[in-house]
């Protein structure tokens, strides 16, 4: 009897609006959970100060169209009791296949919540982690007799913000996420939204003018730093954030922007809104508005908040990596860091061109004979190219060479809603494939695949096995993938759940090739490179192409580092030393850093897939700078950011993997900025050759970008540089140890 | 000059509205081509009768949502000026690697009008081909500057009726065939719809009150019987009609029913309404509500309409399949007829199941180990049933035994909009796929495989490569695919242009492989089996199953050979001879056909493919009945339709492949049927045993379903059978040649 009641009080007690709280192993991050009545909710607090305010945690769930199945659907979202809560602490430390460390940490406190929801007989669970730089949660949803399949109307996760922070923010987009980034107040963003939708670009599908993405990096008045993004998103939706202002009246279910392929739900959410500065999860949606369909057992993505009052712990989290799940790869010793030139950036530029012939308006790959066609001479890929390129390569200790348009079908392949746009295996007559492996593999190096799907997804699945099957043959290891224009299948979204599996999916058929993935114009990436290591890069992002279009600003890449780089490497593709295009093409932009800006985002921009963009021919002008691209490691087993400020500066240090050499880089806006580097974290009693790659001083990014000085010393720990970056400028150092 | 001025003239005159006109070669049919103002107008008469009154061609076109690349597109309805016209003969016979005859002659007469349309610079052609028993026209878009890819919101292509006919018509709808076949006046049509549609069926997507499917008959009250189809429907959406009648106020551009998926097109057509008793074309949309996306050269499939004042020359002719392209494979020495049976009955009655176990409420088939699972026990693709099913093909001259329910995945799989619910290639614990097909063919029996979909496509073409080579490892050589359920990618139709183009994919994919292909729930076939004749089946109608389901009217059979087989052969699975289920299950349901009448399909249902459907239990209590099920060919060297009537009576005699034999079948909806058979078509001067199955006296589908009485005798030319079918009955004849 006695045990009975205690049970029974027990179970009360749970009943009960009583605060769950759980800590970070230092005691500075605080995540507290409870039920408001019987909505789930939790906040966050860091070293006592608000991070997210009491903000719902729920989903609104679709009504099933087999409604004869005699389901209902009633949503996620109340009518919770708490029915267990279980703590637990958690602290291993992994090596990563190529990353900024050799080891990594993965130390936090847990809380799982499982909630019981009455009147469905439905049960859920939500779990918290709890490091030193912050949290994430997910929804979980067990297999159970009442909840086998569900479809998702929308996740309600909310982030309830504790002023008006600085925002560093997207335009929130089921399709691009290569808009410039916007610096404002939160409460700027409804203000700012429609000037900093990039609508030139092909694919602008919009949704909320408070829309913005994830990785969303923030500042607080009183300097807390504070980064929302996601983990490990597989098979699920892409997030966005819908900032609920004072101008919002209920949050969105229409489309807006030029896609007309969404079918919105009409019935807006019933729920009260949540106070303004409140940011709501927005999924992007499938070709029927769908958010997701799910099966059980599965979970949602980890929702991650990054919270410091150090701008520095915000670059050097490991919190998204940590959230992932451990390599799911038995052998990965086909995966290696990779530095590569190619046939790229002279067609980006407009000096040549990725298609072959003129002859046609159009073509249909099946019905053409490209040997009977009349060239029209601008085609890049041509054999004699690219032994230049694989010589330069070889000459200059790259490991690969990347040839884009060498496969046929380039004629017409862009935003025409074509689906047999390419076959992946058949090279354009003047490419010859199997000579140019064959010359490439007698010098060292590689060519690495281009795989433009044009986002017909349909088509590669199809082609997929056949053009890895080539890329075997030929001894390629490294495919870049593009997704460039609308979906195939048509009406589809880049950032929906089944173009997430998709990209998934590719990457692991990849890997039973043994090859490495860099996939372009695909979703932003949450950590899955720590499960899947020959993910080493993505774009998704704007990338250097953009100096190219008119260009992006000097800041861009002091930003990028808080954001896009959150979830893993960018192919941002740097190395552009001739910064001004028209010294070599009709090009009449130029790149917005100086050059020894560009040298800098070799160390800044961690990515373990590095590229010398610029064209042989331009290197030739700057060798002794150049010398900087091929000393530079890109993969490491120490990493120092030594100062950092959101879209102001960056300063890191890096030990090259298995050496005592370290390199650094600065870089900063279009301010300028003196970076003084106390070289603290030299072995002691070593000495070390230094090479300094600086900005001279009347250098400036737009005026004067080629003016830099090298400087060689000899320096040990404890010494002291002091470096002076111009605007649009930064620094490059190589310190090898003697 | 004076050829220039000849050339102007004649130029001149192609600008004015003069009919063209071409007849068939024995004059019969009538084509009459013009332009209404600016509108392509046709005309179809049979001997002097009206058959299509004046009816207006034209596409609409969509919106490109590209237009920032300038392209505001223009409908090609109006606007026309005939540029060109081209008349020709053609006669040729050629012979199909299977069918109902030998040789089919291929003879027509043809118009190819070209037409200008001055506000684009575009040209397109409308080709007329005219055959003694009807005609096809299609439109073709040439490859030209002006006209690369453009996106159809809808095909205008109208068929005026001339007259308030009797038609046999299923409720359009873009995800399934399976209704009841309805026959009523074409005015009617709008009244019986409600009741018409198949409610309860998984996938309903209906757009108008009087949309109907094709094939149509239709039979006028002066005799003439019309049937409107399309033929050679590839990488096209497949088209429905919808009826004007006399409440229609504007062209369907909504959708109705229950389906969620569809974005309508606001935008009525601001064309004219026609004339009431118009057909005007409706196409399947895909997820975005488009109909298609096109890139020149290309032409829509050939629109049909066979015409006739005898009944019988609607199920000889061969129309539709003259106007498909020649065979495209090289060797199909490999593709041949084939009797099967298959464990498959006994589940869609109920007595035993797909799956295996039933100790999860769902599965995902990378977490489960079904050699750890409990089965079930009524799992039926288990090795020593399959034996036994192999055993009795071995015996009775079967040559292939269907397997369904033989690989892992049936415990949760339709309509959850599960992507990856099959993996085609692992085999239940229970069923020894090596051992099953060693043994099989140690017998000279193959077994035949199954790959439900359940409408996942994205996830059959992922392991379709993997599912194909373990069937050519394993020695299969033809395939049953299904597709329950939504399709996925989410959003699509069973009946869309890209749907069109994965069955098309997946049968030119099997053929690498030397596999046949027997689609069903596929879109409903348009003669393609004669380009791809390892397409040797569809189902894509309402099959004996339904039998189990609740029942199929008696005239089912008597109408599905004017309508359904009209574009290729059904796999219908007849051959029930145990009629009523409950006498070996619980299934209450009882099959719609006397005995005698099951065995009657076997000829009257024309199919490369045919099924002993029972099981060998309930064929060995009728195994003087199933005799003929043994004897009976399923590949023809001649066939006579002797009588025919739609949703009355069909009785066919043919010639059985590479044998003097004949076998005659006749069958008759639920009013009986005195038949007369003159054996005119027999050799001159050879006897033949003749054995006759026929209904009892006593015999009737419902009330004395098994009473039949065999009788043999020798017969000649020129002798006369008198045959009575009971009501829902039939007979069956077989003539071995002495």
């Amino acid at each position: 009897m006695k045990r009975t009641l205690f049970l029974l009080l027990c179970g009360m007690l749970s009943m009960l609006a009583v605060a769950q709280e759980v800590a970070s192993p230092d005691g500075n991050v605080r995540l507290k959970f409870y039920l408001d009545g019987t909505r789930p909710t939790y906040e966050l607090a860091y070293k006592g100060r608000e991070v997210i305010r009491p903000s719902h945690l729920g989903l609104e769930l679709a009504k099933d169209k087999h409604a004869s199945k005699g389901i209902q659907e009633t949503d996620l979202m109340d009518g919770f009791s708490i029915s267990d809560t279980k703590t637990s602490a958690f602290d291993e430390t992994w090596k990563p296949v190529w990353g900024e460390t050799a080891k990594i940490r993965n130390r936090y406190n847990e809380l799982a919540v499982t909630l019981g929801q009455q009147s469905t007989g439905r049960s859920i669970i939500i779990r918290f982690r709890v490091y030193d730089d912050g949290m994430g949660f997910r929804y979980e949803f067990p297999q159970q007799s009442d909840l086998n399949y569900f479809l998702i109307k929308e996740e309600r996760s909310e982030f309830a913000m504790a002023g008006d922070h600085t925002a560093w923010w997207l335009p929130g987009d089921y399709d691009t996420q290569e808009q410039e980034t916007q610096q404002s107040r939160l409460s700027e963003i409804r203000g700012r939204f429609e000037k900093a939708v990039n609508w030139g670009n092909s694919s602008v599908a919009v949704f909320s003018p408070t829309g913005v993405q994830t990785s969303l990096q923030m500042k607080s008045d009183d300097g807390l730093y504070i980064n929302i993004h996601e983990a490990a998103c597989a098979d699920y939706a892409t997030m966005h954030l819908e900032l609920v202002d004072g101008q919002t009246t209920q949050l969105t279910t229409k489309l807006k922007g030029n896609s007309n392929t969404y079918t919105p739900d009409p019935t807006p959410s019933t729920y009260p809104l949540p106070a303004p500065m409140t940011f709501v999860s927005h999924l992007t949606p499938d070709a029927t508005g769908l958010k997701g369909c799910m099966q059980t057992p599965c979970n949602t993505p980890w929702r991650t908040v990054i919270v410091s009052d150090d701008a520095r712990d915000m670059l050097s989290s490991n919190l998204i990596l940590n959230l992932n799940e451990p390599c799911a790869l038995d052998d990965t010793s086909w995966i290696h860091p990779t530095k590569y030139c190619g046939v790229w950036w002279e067609m980006i530029v407009g000096k040549s061109n990725w298609h072959y012939t003129d002859d046609y308006p159009s073509v249909q790959l099946d019905n053409i004979d490209y040997t009977k066609t009349k060239p029209h001479g601008r085609h890049a890929a041509n054999t004699e190219k690219v032994k230049r390129y694989i010589d330069f390569a070889a000459d200059n200790g790259l490991d690969q060479v990347l040839v884009e348009g060498w496969n046929i079908g380039w004629e017409d392949w862009a935003n025409m809603w074509k689906r047999d746009v390419f076959d992946f295996v058949t090279p354009y007559p003047d490419f010859d494939i199997k000579g140019l492996n064959e010359y490439a593999h007698s010098k060292g190096v590689k060519l690495m695949m281009h795989h433009e799907t044009s986002s017909s997804t349909q088509n590669y699945e199809r082609h997929i096995e056949n053009a890895f099957d080539l890329m075997n043959r030929y001894g390629y290891d490294a495919v870049k993938t593009g997704y460039v224009g609308d979906i195939i299948p048509r009406g589809d979204h880049h950032y929906s759940q089944s173009m997430n599996n998709h990209y998934l999916y590719v990457v692991k058929e990849a890997a039973k090739h043994h090859i490495m993935v860099n996939a372009h114009e695909a979703t932003r990436p949450t950590g899955l490179c720590r499960t899947y290591p020959n993910l080493v890069g993505n774009e998704s992002a704007r990338g250097t192409e953009y100096e190219a279009f008119g260009g992006s600003r000097p800041d861009h890449t002091c930003i990028l580092p808080f954001t896009r780089l959150q979830g893993g490497p960018m192919d941002y593709t740097p190395g552009v030393l001739e910064t001004q295009l028209k010294n070599w093409s009709e090009n009449p932009n130029f790149v917005h850093t100086t050059l020894a800006g560009q040298l800098a985002l070799y160390v800044t921009m961690y990515s373990p897939l590095q590229m010398a963009a610029d064209l042989p021919e331009n290197y030739a002008k700057y060798m002794d700078a150049f010398r900087f691209i091929r000393d530079v490691a890109c993969d490491w087993d120490d990493t120092k950011y030594l100062e950092a400020e959101p879209a102001d500066y960056i300063t890191v240090a890096r030990k090259a993997k298995g050496t005592d050499n370290w390199f650094i880089g600065g870089k900063c806006d279009e301010n300028g900025h003196k970076s003084i580097v106390h070289l603290d974290f030299l072995d002691e009693g070593r000495k070390y050759e230094c090479t300094i790659y600086a900005d001279a001083k009347n250098a400036h990014y737009e005026h004067n970008p080629k003016a830099y000085v090298i400087t060689k010393k000899t320096v040990k720990k404890g010494d002291v540089l002091k470096l002076t970056e111009a605007p649009g400028g930064g620094f490059a150092v190589s310190l090898m140890a003697k």
